[in-house]
């Protein structure tokens, strides 16, 4: 008999599809990668080769049409491998599904294909210098032409992950007043005049792949390029936060699982004061502690992607505990997986302080964890 | 479609109906039952209606043949109305199932459709006097006779629930030499001779149930009575527990559960420096962990109890996990809600600090934290 | 060379002789007076005799003019006996310092010396029902006599300790329109006409000491009862209220240390698995976690009561600063001893559940730690 | 009146002098030597011209004669501009340290001069490979020469700050059987012949100074060079480590409370949903909380350092629990201030998570907090 409140059988042989790629082609390259700041696009597209450039987006364009339940066990599975890459997969599907979702059928056939195949990037480009969390407060513009045939956006956009790799942007820009109802999506090609980068952030981590601005300076748009209507752009956006934040919400388990297992076996292997370090009852509580938090972070993750594939109700916030929970408790077994490294886990050969890295950032975008608390208590307090 | 890590619909239905029986026959009382420390036993009969007596007892017998899901839903359900009930009615439950899994078939006719009736209570008798975590160094006697129809036990047993008022004890005792080999569970009549009791324990909580220690003092026990084979009774009492183990988790969710919904309605109806409290972020984010983490708890425990339902081999670590979580989790989450409400949460007339005080105990008995991490960590670390 | 961040000699023998009346009077009756809520009003008056009764007031009407640092010290001692007398004194021994900072000294001399050797117990009346951390909102009245020989006060004032035993009511009253410069404080003396009391509040712990609501029905108050001048109370009430944090946070680390030293204890007595308590190491890590939080908890204690004691500008959030982490500290590590005594730590007769009980409320009352999260923000965040 | 539990006005005024310097030469250029591991002598040596070099060396050798208290301090003070600078001056300074307590005046006078001026940097060199928290269990040698002119020293020594910079090398070596009593404290001048480098170790932080392994193949150490006698190496080392702990403690307070003010800064400046983010209640707590542990986690540092300068029973037990404290809350603080930055914070150039890496090994090196651990838990258990 089958159990509840596991994955279904399905969905487990395409996590593990997914984890020996993670074994083979991530986890060896993860310290490099991180140290010489690459982006391994060539890696990606092997990714996409199994379907994993297009999750959740619909067949008929070369997406893989899984669940968002499939997409958290995939995205967990590589994030053993590589949080880094892992996420920015996420954000590439994270684009990949809002033009499958709401562009028109010409710009879904126009760019899927090569998405699916990972040999389109896609960028997702809400953020702005100084709004942070506030993402409705956004300025940059767009003007319509007078004949209605395109737009002309302006405007930087902060922490683009992909940026300057990327070829498809999904750009958040004002059609109208303040608001976020005068906000509307536009993918816009990264071959487009008036487009430019800014320079690679120093980051504390996810150095796999590139954080650059995208500055627009009047970059010429199709009206045809927008997704939905006008004054969708915000709900469009929120839209594909709910699953980016269940895939980070994966990516931090998966380093997290890393960072156990590799705790794990290093307290399998040194002894200290004559006896094993996995007989010293102090640490055995330490990894009691972190098993237990990463088992019901992921039973969260599990039940909030099942939530948002079904309609729930309650799938907002859901998703929104699943990605507060998941990446803080993700952030803290990998650290203390650092702590029961002494001072081997400081180095980075180790590759376990990489991933305290990676993972920090979890706690901050899609939304920091203080926007999480915000959309939680929301739902459950009298409005 | 249905949605995955959620309760079935029958198990929900049968939830539903526990909780409209904890509002209607439980909550009201409660704050009175723990002033008085009363045992209300004519309740517990009600419920036993409901077949809240032998959850897990076979049909033949008067049992519901539920499973250890349905149970954890039921006994969550309870305790919104009072966790000391629901948490008795796990321990007599868990007796019931004991007599059921490993009597002879005499034995369960003999005991079993009172037992589910209600009409017979059971208590667990494991601890002893100054041996609580290290159960397997018990010292109580059973001495058989020369004939082997008899056993005669003799011994004390610390902090048993409803001893006194129970009908049906099961006792675990030494029938040979030291170590957990050699001991063996027997089913002791109340009304033996040799039997008694001491006074009810002064405690912290759990008033609502009174907790004695049992003397036994030459018992003497038909040879029938024995559960199983002599030298089975460790196991089997470490059977009974995983199930307990369960049922303490569901009752320190649903005490939590409770409380957090008492901190809602508070924080929604006052008011303080001219704004709903309700309005105050800084409480908006208590709120939002403490749902956070309570819905992550429940997970942990529906997915251990579906793991002992199935047979999976990582069903004790599984019950381990769930227990210390959920009862950690229920007691961060009633305290947090007892200074939500202020001075009047310190007050018993708003029935919140009864909660705290009822599930602190929740994180000691089946087997304390510090002895469930030792079972998590034995699980993930190399032998 | 006397070492600095150490108690001055002649405080710590004060604090010696202190920890020895609570060795003495407190500690033989506490689990007692917390079963029967006994207030014993004979012990305290012993405890004056010592000079408790007044310790910051003046000599000229008995006091002993002692610094806050002393009091804190001996408080913290007293604490370690019974946490519920210790925080009675200091409620006793606020109302006394208004009475002898703010009153005239014809008022001085009329209550200080009964109220030194309290043979007189002084009650502090700020809180109204539902109307907590907002104390400003106050809406007891005090109404002038149009000769303004007297008030008439009317109103009702919530969670008031010694309420019923006391013969000495500061109460805070409105003069006024709204806001807090319309308050006034005032002596209402305990035999007053029109003044009476609620029934005992059933709380969860503070057991022995009355909490009872005070009732204001046209209650006439000579003129001359008034501290300070027409509008200064909520000035003064603030300002006894910074005294009275120090206290509630030294008997907090009182009642904590008293846990700390039974749980040392009792890992050295018992055993468990062929081996004492004590050898285990998670348990070990508990006591170096609670000797060390306590420790650093203190320091900040006496380094607030210092700058009390000293007017440093920035006294008031060093006390809120001490209040809070002494009180969350003190909570935390005698929850923490409870669980180290196991089962036993939750029956009454070890005495451990009643300081956590006792130590619960102190999070709560003279401001609870989210109002002291609040003036402590205000002094760092740029205005 | 001058303020007890506050640091005396004289080293007030040194320590005001060090944040000067940290805020001139430090702080501006941290970000940088972090990016390009630079590891700038020459800023050490102007340390070293305001007596930075030998804090608490004795002054006919050049030192500074202050006290631990002091050290601290300043260590505290330069720490606000570049922790991982603060910290390899405490290294610097235990060595030197021991060099002047344990060595003969003809050795005090051949390097603490050139030591104080910092014109000789100084190593420590216990920890081996595989035995971090274990030292006792190292193995490298010290193999005396017949005629007790000189020993052979050879083994490998790990994670060495200043290692490949540094002339004085501190090396505990073993001159007999095993267990602590046979360690000896050689000083190894860096231009001997034998001693060579591993690479420079990729670390997490502490990037402004080098981390190579120290490999001794038959160096040759004249007799002269040992620190007390054989079998005193490892009461030497411990006893370097009491101050090195401190100052560690300190290094942390100093980049914490760097963080916190910086974040203080930010959400003074910054704006978020039309309000300053200076007026979100959430956020304000959080600064509350940070602020007060930081005020208590430094008055334990002061308090231990005041023993250790004042030969307290409890030196080692406080040195240890303000090691513990100060290093866990500094990471916290710092890594909370990231947090209230928001992306931001996860940008080199903001300084931030470069003190939250910096941090980070504070609590493993000089004994990890899992050892102070057991050195509080031995203080306080019976024995």
């Amino acid at each position: 008999m089958s159990q509840l409140f596991q994955l279904p059988q399905d969905i487990a042989d395409i996590a593990g599809v997914s984890k020996e790629f993670a074994d083979e082609f991530l986890a060896p390259n993860a310290v490099a990668w991180d140290r010489d700041k690459h982006f391994p696009v060539d890696v990606l597209r092997k990714a996409a080769e199994l379907g994993m450039g297009g999750m959740y987006v619909s067949e008929d364009v070369g997406g893989s049409g899984l669940s968002r339940l499939a997409a958290a066990a995939i995205i967990e599975s590589l994030a053993t491998g590589d949080p880094s890459i892992a996420s920015y997969l996420s954000i590439h599907n994270m684009t990949a599904w809002m033009l499958d979702a709401f562009g028109s059928d010409e710009l879904r056939q126009r760019y899927l294909p090569q998405m699916c195949a990972m040999e389109y990037l896609g960028s997702y480009c809400l953020t702005e210098p100084g709004a942070g969390s506030d993402a409705a407060a956004l300025t940059t513009k767009a003007v319509r032409s007078d004949d209605g045939s395109h737009y002309l956006l302006s405007g930087v956009k902060q922490f683009i992950s992909g940026a300057g790799a990327s070829r498809v942007y999904i750009v958040m820009a004002r059609t109208g007043g303040p608001g976020p109802k005068n906000i509307s999506a536009f993918v816009v090609d990264g071959e487009s005049e008036g487009l430019s980068f800014g320079p690679n952030e120093i980051k504390m981590g996810w150095n796999a792949q590139p954080t650059r601005q995208v500055i627009l300076d009047r970059v010429r748009v199709p009206a045809s390029n927008l997704l939905g209507n006008e004054g969708d752009g915000f709900t469009i956006a929120m839209k594909g936060l709910n699953g980016g934040r269940l895939n980070i919400a994966a990516s931090s388990l998966g380093g997290a699982q890393a960072a156990l297992d590799k705790a794990i076996g290093y307290l399998g292997e040194r002894q200290a004061f004559g006896a094993p370090l996995k007989s010293l009852q102090a640490l055995q509580f330490d990894i009691a502690e972190m098993a237990t938090s990463l088992e019901a972070a992921r039973l969260l993750l599990w039940r909030a992607a099942d939530a948002l594939d079904n309609g729930d109700p309650r799938a907002v916030p859901l998703c929104a505990m699943a990605k507060k929970l998941c990446t803080d408790t993700g952030f803290e077994v990998a650290n203390r997986a650092l702590q029961l490294h002494g001072g081997y886990g400081y180095l980075a050969e180790y590759g376990i302080e990489k991933i305290v890295r990676d993972l920090r950032v979890h706690q901050i975008l899609e939304g920091t964890n203080e926007i999480m608390n915000l959309i939680i208590s929301r739902s459950v307090l009298p409005g």
